[in-house]
């Protein structure tokens, strides 16, 4: 379901590290050339050619990368070079910095599955000496605080679930929408501490019962900031690629494109799902992401965003 | 650090299990039989009785024990018969139940390095098919929820602390107490989020600057719950020795002995650090533990105690 394209034969890492060492010697950069490279090798190549052009050159590869790049290609080959878990650990602490971006906090939080944030959570603490809970709890009070440093509890990720549990949880949901208590405090316990399987089962009742899926109940009257919060959340747990095809949707279809959001998903997930973010993104709007991509950015990030979305 | 004595040389498994179960065949139960072997095996050895048992008498051992023993004794081998982590995923469990035993809880979030209490909580996992901060979720409400879910964050491990939030956040301390708000939501923030280094050194310099431990601040008016229970949590923390020293302490000291606290500091940390722990009840006490467990109990569960003590 990737999107990332490897050829079938590839250089040796050291061939590859001296490419991209001669794309950057003397004046200017051969954007194009590292593109052609680094767009096309998996996490595991990535960081091999790291290696090499740390042991060949002795220079950092990404040091080098961010001189010699600039803008938005800059940020996006700085977050793709990395492997996964490295990256997500980053793009966490670049949201806690900004103070605080919640939207990618939600997204590690809600879309990993459990063992899958206990890594990041590592790589977090083996990168910058802190935790990635303190990080976010000095950054964000009250609601806010207790629903984003909730949201890292480690969950139960079994496939069991239970049905009373369910119906008295769904009405726990539906009285504090009734009554527009978004912050209640059941209502981040359920969220935070239910396992996915629970939470679905929850939500499709809901549905059934209520005649209206919950992320369209919370935001039926006007909806706080706290409510969209929720219901992001709530969209990264049920379906993370129906969530991607929004949030790219969104990030091409604003007056200016927000490049942040776009590079953040594409970089995040052409290793992963991004064919299938590809498709429902397609069908929302019919058009096609590369299409989309093609008319909303411009050179070599251009380039290299393309080079991920694949064809 | 541990008192438990294993012998030199030892039967193999198989014989272990073999006197077990010539101690409970027929009417009436050898306890002694059954003491003189499981109170003087580690965990390891433990377990491959356990399997050994289950293999020759197609018998699980655990259940054959615990309706051959009773009472404190029964509860005792129940608790001491499994490995360290499953051990503690049980004791969460009896005290999620108990609806809600906040000393257990707090001893295992904040005695626990972040890596074994990880472990724990995976071991709950796998044996009640949820969360542990689920189920004490649900157990709890207000500030309590907050505080004991809090605490199972995975806090960063390292021994690195930055000086300039020590002073913050003694202050932050120091402010809460003094106006007597402990359900402070910057109190949470902290003592559930930063490191145990970063904690110590500002409990340390809470100390220096306001000529005061912080354990004793926080009692020093008439105390409610929770300010108990922050106490607690500190005392885990800073040193857990010295906590369960003044535990064993009241559960000798009262009236009616205090069995379930007795037996389970001495069944948790008879592998661990019971004789650093044994010299500290000595030092507070005059008395040694040994002599102790000797006036406050009787019998087969006395016999049980005083094998994991030592000598």
């Amino acid at each position: 379901m990737a999107t990332l394209a490897v050829p079938e034969t590839i250089p040796s890492a050291s061939e590859d590290a001296e490419q991209i060492w001669k794309a950057c010697k003397g004046w200017g950069t051969d954007e194009t050339a590292i593109i052609t490279i680094l767009a096309h090798r998996d996490a595991t190549q990535r960081k091999i050619i790291r290696l090499a052009f740390e042991e060949q050159y002795k220079e950092n590869l990404i040091m080098r990368l961010e001189s010699e790049l600039s803008g938005d290609l800059e940020r996006a080959v700085y977050l793709w070079i990395f492997d996964p878990v490295e990256r997500e650990a980053i793009i966490a602490n670049i949201a806690v910095k900004k103070n605080i971006d919640y939207q990618a906090i939600i997204e590690i939080a809600c879309v990993n599955s459990p063992k899958e944030l206990l890594v990041v959570k590592e790589e977090y603490h083996d990168r910058y000496k802190r935790s990635l809970e303190e990080d976010i709890a000095v950054h964000t009070v009250g609601d806010f605080r207790q629903a984003c440093t909730s949201e890292f509890t480690y969950r139960y990720d079994g496939d069991e679930t239970d049905t009373a549990v369910v119906r008295l949880e769904a009405k726990t949901f539906h009285d504090a929408i009734k009554s527009q208590t978004f912050n209640h405090n059941e209502v981040i316990r359920i969220l935070s501490t239910r396992s996915k399987a629970q939470l679905c089962a929850t939500f499709n009742y809901y549905k059934d019962e209520y005649g209206i899926p919950i992320t369209k109940a919370l935001t039926s009257e006007s909806p706080n900031e706290f409510a969209l919060a929720l219901r992001m959340a709530i969209r990264c747990i049920v379906s993370p690629q129906k969530y991607f095809a929004k949030v790219l949707q969104n990030a091409v279809g604003k007056a200016g494109t927000d490049e942040d959001a776009l590079t953040r998903v594409i970089v995040m997930r052409a290793e992963k799902d991004l064919k299938v973010i590809k498709e429902m993104f397609h069908k929302r709007t019919n058009a096609t992401l590369k299409h989309a991509v093609g008319t909303e950015t411009c050179g070599h990030y251009n380039s290299f965003l393309l080079a991920l979305v694949g064809n």
